[in-house]
């Protein structure tokens, strides 16, 4: 049997970057977080969740309305958890999708055995404020609703304080699913009124993954007792026992946690969200620029790419094959992301984690190399059909 | 707001060693093997994990009938997932309880709306093959039966092959939460005939907590399709996905998984099980020794005592505060546990983890010199009843 250790490191001599949309490339000093091991009873590691909760509160302006329950496992982990808390097993969600994450939520619920309508808009079409307000005006059933926030099988950022704004004037409540986005995307609790805003530790924070966490309406999450399907999963519960205890429930990941603990130090220092934000979108708008060049096309309108990751279109030419793309690609140095789409072949390119402009042009001089190694004299591919999201 | 990498470092100028039922203290190596980011879709990350699962299948002697489905979270996360995929909605569970995780099983099955019955032996007393047997004669409904391996609370180790005999022989499905026992206390699936032994990366195995996993008869759990209750726990579907893509549905603490992998290799290179075994029992003994030549009790009965964790009797003495104890304990490098019982206070001491007689020989002379600070003169304390397990 092969010992991992001994598996070959890149040309570069070192790990391939993570261009995927998480787990990503996190820095040495958060690796190195975790050289030490913790007692989850011990006060020193109650101490680091609390300041965990604190700080996740802050970044999103929701100490005064809001409470941070971590829940151990991945943000599906998260995002399943808090459906099941919050959702009621009379109550009846409103489910808008427009990729693999959205499809997410629906089988969720299926699993919870919760009433749900959807608006599926497909692959990469934005769910549109408008059509949410007829939705909720001919269903008055409905109590909740749940978005994505950067459905990063596409890629597009949803237009959430739009879509926001009309679930409160109609008196739902939101439940977001900020999993690559929050950290890079601002979030103010006091101006977009979420009951529930979930994430993860390994995506913009630049964490190692582990847990998740769900920033949730302190008044939502007092009347949600019962609710829960899943001991593991019931988020009142903990929130309880850790207002109790200051222990989570059942044993964390500790290790990941202090990583979570130095990520949220460097974010800081980077300049908290703004700063990311920034870092993120000049990856993005040089990694577009740079495949632009190279002939590629993006799946999306320039106006709904976000800054966490995008889609291109995989070349049309017979010598294009994305496993060997994808390991030549590997080989020097850069691990990238299938596509995730059903009408058209694309592949998707991660503006966040540890990358800075070095990073972007080297990836952008690997496919190059690439697509000449594959003889293929340029990326361009034409989408199937007129690219509708311009309709928009 | 306090940074947590500031915390004192205790006396001995490192964090103090963990004597508790997990987290425990890990290697240096185990935890360096963190030091880099995977990407969970990568060929790199999918042979890790079919590593993984293949030599902790190795391990329980079990290639030939089991598979082995790793899950995201905490023990108690894998034990939720293992029951809510195995046990049919019609099913119905004889629970075996003799302490906190037996009471966890109860209330899973309360969440997953599962019809149980219990046989519980109160805080310490194993429960018996003749008392499973008759209860399995008289309810011929009872599909499954589960028991914990050891039950920490207070560190006995039930007589599972006893118990499993009769399971088997009376036609019933047996599932072991060997959270605390496996990777230590020998399991061999082609002689103790379970339908699934879960187990956690954070114990025996000593890796650091992020995970658990459940080695599950392949027969049963072909079986169990459309049973679970949770999406992020339904382990059909994790064990299907893993079948076809090698990766797990949803992102994997990959860093646990890495570390993991060291932690595995490293309980090789000490023997195996037997090698961990060993040095556990010899922690066990030179501990219990000591801390007898202080003056303390243990709980049990020698029969009945563990490897892995072992409760003591708190002094019944007016200086005795737990709280205290614990405190100028961990200031001389060592973390205790707290005790569990609903009728005597009492402590645990750890065995597992990275200790060695060194360590057991300094925890004694830690604990003797915080007995002579808090003017305690002996650590004597009296059951407050005749110790039934003698008479078991």
């Amino acid at each position: 049997m092969s010992d991992f250790n001994s598996l070959p490191l890149q040309a570069t001599g070192k790990p391939p970057y993570l261009l995927t949309p998480g787990p990503i490339t996190t820095t040495d000093t958060v690796k190195a977080a975790m050289l030490r091991d913790w007692g989850s009873w011990d006060g020193d590691f109650r101490q680091m969740t609390r300041q965990l909760c604190d700080q996740l509160l802050d970044v999103a302006n929701a100490k005064e309305s809001h409470v941070c329950v971590p829940v151990q496992g991945s943000g599906t982990f998260a995002v399943e958890a808090t459906l099941g808390t919050l959702v009621p097993k009379e109550g009846k969600v409103l489910i808008l999708m427009n990729g693999a994450y959205g499809k997410r939520l629906v089988q969720t619920l299926d699993y919870l055995g919760r009433d749900y309508v959807t608006l599926d808009k497909g692959d990469y079409l934005p769910p549109m404020p408008d059509e949410v307000e007829s939705i909720l005006r001919a269903d008055a059933e409905i109590t909740h609703v749940a978005v994505i926030h950067c459905e990063t099988s596409s890629g597009i950022l949803n237009p959430v304080p739009e879509i926001a704004e009309v679930v409160v004037r109609l008196g739902r409540r939101l439940i977001i699913d900020s999993m690559s986005a929050f950290g890079a995307i601002p979030v103010d609790a006091q101006r977009l009124p979420f009951d529930a805003l979930i994430s993860s530790a390994n995506k913009c924070f630049e964490g190692v993954p582990g847990f998740g966490f769900s920033l949730i309406r302190r008044s939502a999450l007092e009347q949600s007792k019962g609710n829960a399907h899943s001991l593991s999963l019931d988020l009142y519960e903990q929130w309880a026992y850790l207002e109790k205890t200051g222990q989570w429930r059942f044993t964390p990941p500790t290790h990941v946690v202090a990583a979570f603990l130095q990520a949220m130090k460097e974010h800081a220092e980077e300049g908290g969200v703004a700063g990311r934000l920034a870092r993120y979108s000049r990856n993005q708008l040089r990694l577009v620029a740079g495949m632009k060049a190279l002939g590629f096309r993006t799946l999306l309108n320039e106006k709904w790419l976000s800054p966490i990751i995008v889609t291109f279109l995989s070349p049309q030419h017979d010598n294009f094959d994305f496993n060997t793309f994808y390991d030549r690609i590997k080989a020097k140095g850069f691990v990238i992301y299938p596509g995730k789409l059903t009408v058209v072949d694309s592949f998707r390119l991660g503006c966040i984690g540890q990358l800075y402009d070095e990073q972007i042009d080297q990836v952008l001089v690997a496919i190059k190399a690439v697509l000449a190694e594959m003889q293929i004299e340029s990326g361009h591919a034409e989408l199937p059909e007129e690219n509708a999201v311009t309709a928009a």
